[in-house]
């Protein structure tokens, strides 16, 4: 796999697919910036009165809730609704799934219109498949990364989704595969939004490959990897942030396919 | 009170106190990025349907005004009420006080719930001490920094607050205590929303400790030095931003005390 | 022109003229940023509540519909109308023209207003020639470029502007000038909102002189030089953004004239 992830890598940069984005106002930015960096055209629109015909202009499409309202809640199911429609990718980010009611019911309204990609860390996730309660009793394993894994294998099989659990460990999920990555560094956790940030460029590579397994897989290795290398480079997380956009821009296949460590394992 | 001050900056980055902003637009990303850099955990969240939910489980509340509108003003009343009726504390940055009738007439209804904690510049204080027309006459103080220590002090005495007038000299103010803070670089003011993040920042400092002066003198002097000492390594605007981040994340106690210059007025 | 344009950048740095921004929540950030790093005083406020009042105190208006919707729609407009009825200049930054139909009716709308500076890139200046139906029968010419020159002089004749069509090399077109810039730096275009941040500093020139030509000149050539050199000094987009503003809010006389390419076509 380690060769088909650097060939997307090059994709993402010679095809500048388009990516729609429904997302917060506190990584509108860096979001940007960072699909620009990997060879993306960012769209950032909310408007009810285009997001679909944004969306069916797009090659993918990236729905966030940081900062969701009542309105960005509607221009987000129309823009998924648009997508399915045109059978265009699209990717859930359930940022703070849990922490307040109206947060899961946005969710499960999304939710119900099987994201193709979701991406989490450990408690968004869980968060996200107990608010599911039309469908599921609940996730009731004990130890979190355990109940993250059965988490996102429920929403795998119930949705039809890809499901990124990120964290010092990112795990990608499908029905039949389960993928370990273990690239990244801690101190970029000290930088806002580079979850949202992952999300955005699995945007990217769902828009230059159907295999959705794969998308994932190097949007996630890419940014860890990039993060990796800008940290030795760095005095506190506002370099980071800065370094990271550097080299996403500027990673080489040497860099990359020195560092990558991706385990498959067999579901 | 000067090791004082550097306990509740260890407190921060220990406890990882949970603060939810409801700011502008402008900032969003430079002070989520200040907050994980102290140690806390920001949330940014404004939506109606939840703003009373996340006011219940945060530690502080911010409240900042300067891209407001009509929804958020809304919004922001609910969350303050939430933090009052919870006993928690909140921030108010009154970000353009007075340079609309519209924005006069928001800070009033914020006023009228007796803000624990109050941080905008000379200008701001004073505007916001006027347009509380309700009950005073105004401030008739001819000299602007006069005034606004008269602004702050009136403030301070009708809704319980403490007050910082920040600039080239900060100057916290409670109903029997003043102090004044002589840290800072001049070019920080050419960076947009440091004062913003300062707010931010007091949200931090109100969620690890009770004494609210503290609180204020802690996160002014921190972000004062940090500023001091990312100066010397910039070449502008531009980099300063960056490394105030770097610098808020890894300051050391040396630093911060060997600089720290604080006066306690008795008043 | 040449030493025209360098007095106007030492006006802004002294003047501090007061720019009203209704832009979009990408850039806000790094507008306000090159704002402050050029001398001026950005305000970010889009309430239709206050925008009125804003416009009114401000210097100049600068309006960017990259994240519009039918709220900031009417904020812009209601903004553009008041700048119009105390003569105040305005910039419209037409960000996705002809991407969808809304996009195209709320640039028809601001075009009926005739904004008296409109900066964009080809395609963008192209497609609100062709958007402002009522008036013309599009625009048939067969090259892109010249296709934008001539959508520019249609707009410049029709509605009294002063037209920036940006790129490789920019063009800034009026009723009876046209004139080339080639300055700049191919990183430019991988970070995001540099155009917004071009149209937000010829607000900041429109606020020190009358001349639009000469504002329009003058902001464009000084982000164009800032970038080359601050391109020298960067590693990738990331640094190239934060160098940006260090070199506007630091860049000499020596510097900028030594750079300067400008071509003055007789028309």
């Amino acid at each position: 796999m380690e060769n088909t992830l650097w060939q997307h890598i090059l994709r993402a940069r010679n095809n500048a697919p388009l990516v729609h984005n429904i997302t917060n106002y506190v990584v509108m930015n860096t979001t940007a910036n960072a699909l620009l960096a990997v060879g993306a055209s960012p769209i950032m629109a909310h408007a009810k009165s285009e997001v679909k015909d944004m969306a069916a202009i797009a090659d993918a499409v990236v729905i966030n809730i940081g900062t969701v309202d009542e309105y960005w809640e509607e221009a987000m199911l129309l823009a998924a609704e648009k997508a399915n429609e045109l059978q265009k990718p699209w990717v859930l980010d359930p940022v703070g799934a849990g922490a307040t009611p109206y947060r899961d019911q946005v969710l499960n309204r999304l939710l119900s219109l099987d994201p193709p990609v979701i991406r989490g860390n450990a408690s968004e996730i869980i968060a996200l498949a107990k608010a599911n309660t039309t469908v599921t009793k609940g996730v009731d394993s004990t130890a979190l990364s355990n109940e993250a894994v059965e988490a996102a294998q429920f929403l795998a099989e119930n949705h039809n989704s890809v499901v990124c659990i990120s964290g010092e460990t990112d795990i990608v999920i499908s029905k039949n595969q389960k993928i370990s990555l273990k690239n990244g560094h801690v101190m970029m956790t000290k930088v806002t939004g580079l979850g949202c940030t992952a999300s955005a460029i699995i945007g990217a590579f769902l828009g230059i490959t159907e295999n959705k397994t794969e998308a994932v897989t190097a949007a996630m290795s890419l940014l860890n990897i990039a993060g990796e290398l800008a940290a030795e480079q760095s005095n506190g997380p506002g370099s980071l942030q800065v370094n990271i956009l550097d080299k996403l821009y500027s990673i080489t296949q040497e860099e990359f396919s020195g560092r990558l460590k991706l385990q498959n394992h067999d579901n």
